[in-house]
């Protein structure tokens, strides 16, 4: 990273500060008027047919997992291939065909998601909930230090970027109530979160090592759980969240590679608490420097760091194994809310209104505790590329449509 | 229930109080060493290869899941069908060959789960609980008795019964303890369930009334969702369980169609909490007197009653999506621990050994307050079916094995 890097040349007519441009080579799955849904991989503005190019059928699946699960040499092989292919003039009349535009592509869930866990793993965030949810405790739980903290989502409902969110119904009850009532959420919430795809499964009864990540995790996309917070609030003593979040999940419809984030590789925050040996990735760090952005209507209200993030994807991954629950392909797991210190740099609206106490407002004058129907939230992120051009993830966005 | 019924004749010779007869007829998935996974029926002590007797290859797929999608009319045609076949003497010829001896055939898991969750709806098992965990605060949590408490499991660990139960390591802290360690649970536990198998799926934001709950649930199995309660207790707040429940769910190999215990339905216990009107089932109730057995090592020690369930299938399939979370074929949702008013109706170690600090002395004069390794826990159940008789649900067991 501290070397100078230089750009690899391309035949590709790149747009200016792409985020899709060789060090990236996100995957996805894309259909067009005249195709079924099909692996394609974002260069530029344009998508490559995967199916076309390589004649292998595992691309014309209309999810990843098939070539998830044949493992990391064969992503590695199809990565060099890629980038051959883009880079050697010799290979332009063979390629070009398959490039789609990508404004001509509706994108699909990229995964067929086997199971979905979303972890907590920014200490700003949980410190910000505890403060809010139990003001007379600490506001870390004592096992937040030890352990990354993590409960199993409802994977049938994570879905693509644009879906809409209707507002959900359920039990509302303020403290000062006397019994629940029911009706829609008045409390609709986002959670910024950045999303780990886990490519080859492991055997059940055998916990999988910090060091075997890159073993077992294909790539990284964007998440936003939406939640509602009254019906959070009500219903998670002792189990946990359950309706306050199942009603949708959405994800970005690209997934980078892990291998094109070795670039954005950091340290994470220093550890205040000694970790137990199966959580020591002290000699290989998962921090990643992904700076995420989060628009309402199109205005930036937030802007967190992933980089501030206390426990690593590495880490997160072995605690899910430790006890010897085995992984699937298809696996999807989120790294919780990401906040940051900053007041500009809160993942949820709850923490971004302290609890609706402090309402933002907008250029347009409004303001906002949550969610408003119509309301549209968009998050996207960057991080550095090996060759020094800052890589997108593309985005995850969803409009709040009334309750039904 | 009342009236007198009569057996319908068969030309099987079935075994005197087979739990297999003609009211029951489950559904399961096996193979033999001559045939890949298919799906049967079990009748006596056989099993009728479906796909050979109907010439149907949905019954060949290996899983339920294709059958079940079809819904609630085929479901119906082909309990008729059955019925039909086992009655009439004309068909014997032709249903005859495919019956395979039970004792000659491997039983798979009967459905690919989709999503897994678990409730917590037996009040007995919920305030021996809390008492045990929450002891300073009242047993049940204020919104125990106004919605179904659940919350996600992990599909990818739901096995068949006879996998074998790998004792899970992972952080155990005793409150005197000044910081966790690692090893292996000594706090190994059983939850003696019965789980509810989705057949038809439903629609991303769109609630599933109460009533209809036949038009979705295809039918019924044993479940026993193994615990670490050391692991659990450490971990559990505040976003519920993780690893202390997501390193195995066993499940029996037969499904009970639901259609199958019209005659096991009973009334739940009164409530004496008003409900939501999303919740009121009062006109159709889903109480079911199903009667559960629990052996350590071949020895009865627990006979929890289902019938003692504060909260119906039905209400928590209606809770579960009242959010407008859709359901998939193949969701599997379980009633959470069956717990009784008697200290001989416990679904769970933990309660039978009232946290560790009463021991269960057995019959070779050993004790035991959690499981040891090469301990074998098998949970059966009966209920009456339309004829008279009593309906088996097979068996669920699993043989603790060492640490890995």
């Amino acid at each position: 990273m501290t070397s100078s890097p230089t750009r690899a040349q391309t035949w590709l007519d790149l747009p200016a500060d792409t985020g899709f441009g060789l060090a990236n080579l996100p995957y996805g799955v894309y259909s067009t008027p005249g195709t079924g849904p099909r692996t394609g991989v974002a260069i530029g503005d344009r998508v490559l047919d995967l199916a076309a190019a390589t004649g292998d059928d595992v691309h014309a699946t209309g999810t990843l997992n098939a070539f998830m699960a044949r493992g990391p040499r064969s992503w590695t092989a199809l990565r060099a291939q890629l980038t051959d292919w883009f880079t050697d003039p010799v290979h332009r009349g063979a390629i070009e065909p398959h490039l789609v535009p990508r404004g001509q592509v509706t994108m699909h869930l990229p995964i067929e998601v086997a199971d979905y866990v979303d972890f907590y793993s920014s200490q700003h965030h949980a410190e910000n909930l505890g403060r809010m949810f139990r003001p007379d405790s600490a506001a870390l739980t004592p096992n937040w230090k030890h352990l990354p903290i993590g409960y199993h989502g409802r994977a049938g409902t994570v879905q693509v970027s644009g879906t809409s969110v209707v507002r959900p119904c359920g039990q509302r009850k303020a403290p000062t109530d006397d019994a629940p009532t029911f009706g829609p959420s008045q409390r609709l919430d986002i959670e910024a979160e950045v999303g780990f795809v886990v490519g080859v499964g492991s055997d059940l009864g055998t916990a999988v090592p910090v060091g075997r990540f890159t073993e077992h995790v294909f790539g990284v996309c964007l998440v936003n759980d939406w939640s509602a917070r009254d019906l959070q609030s009500w219903e998670y003593v002792p189990l946990g969240p359950f309706l306050g979040k199942s009603f949708l999940t959405s994800v970005a419809p690209w997934v980078v590679p892990l291998a094109a984030l070795e670039a954005a590789r950091v340290t994470p925050p220093p550890r205040d608490v000694a970790l137990l040996p199966y959580l020591d990735d002290s000699d290989q760090p998962w921090g990643l420097d992904i700076r995420m952005e989060i628009r309402l209507n199109g205005e930036l209200i937030s802007c967190p760091p992933f980089a501030d993030m206390y426990w690593t994807p590495a880490q997160q991954l072995a605690h899910m194994t430790v006890n010897g629950a085995s992984l699937r392909t298809g696996d999807l797991y989120a790294s919780g809310t990401v906040s940051g210190p900053g007041e500009d740099q809160r993942g949820s609206f709850i923490e971004l209104s302290w609890g609706g106490k402090e309402p933002l407002t907008l250029a347009d004058g409004t303001t906002r505790t949550f969610l408003d129907d119509g309301d549209v939230v968009t998050i996207t992120a960057t991080a550095p590329g090996a060759d020094g051009t800052r890589m997108a993830f593309g985005e995850v966005t969803g409009r709040i449509e009334p309750a039904r």
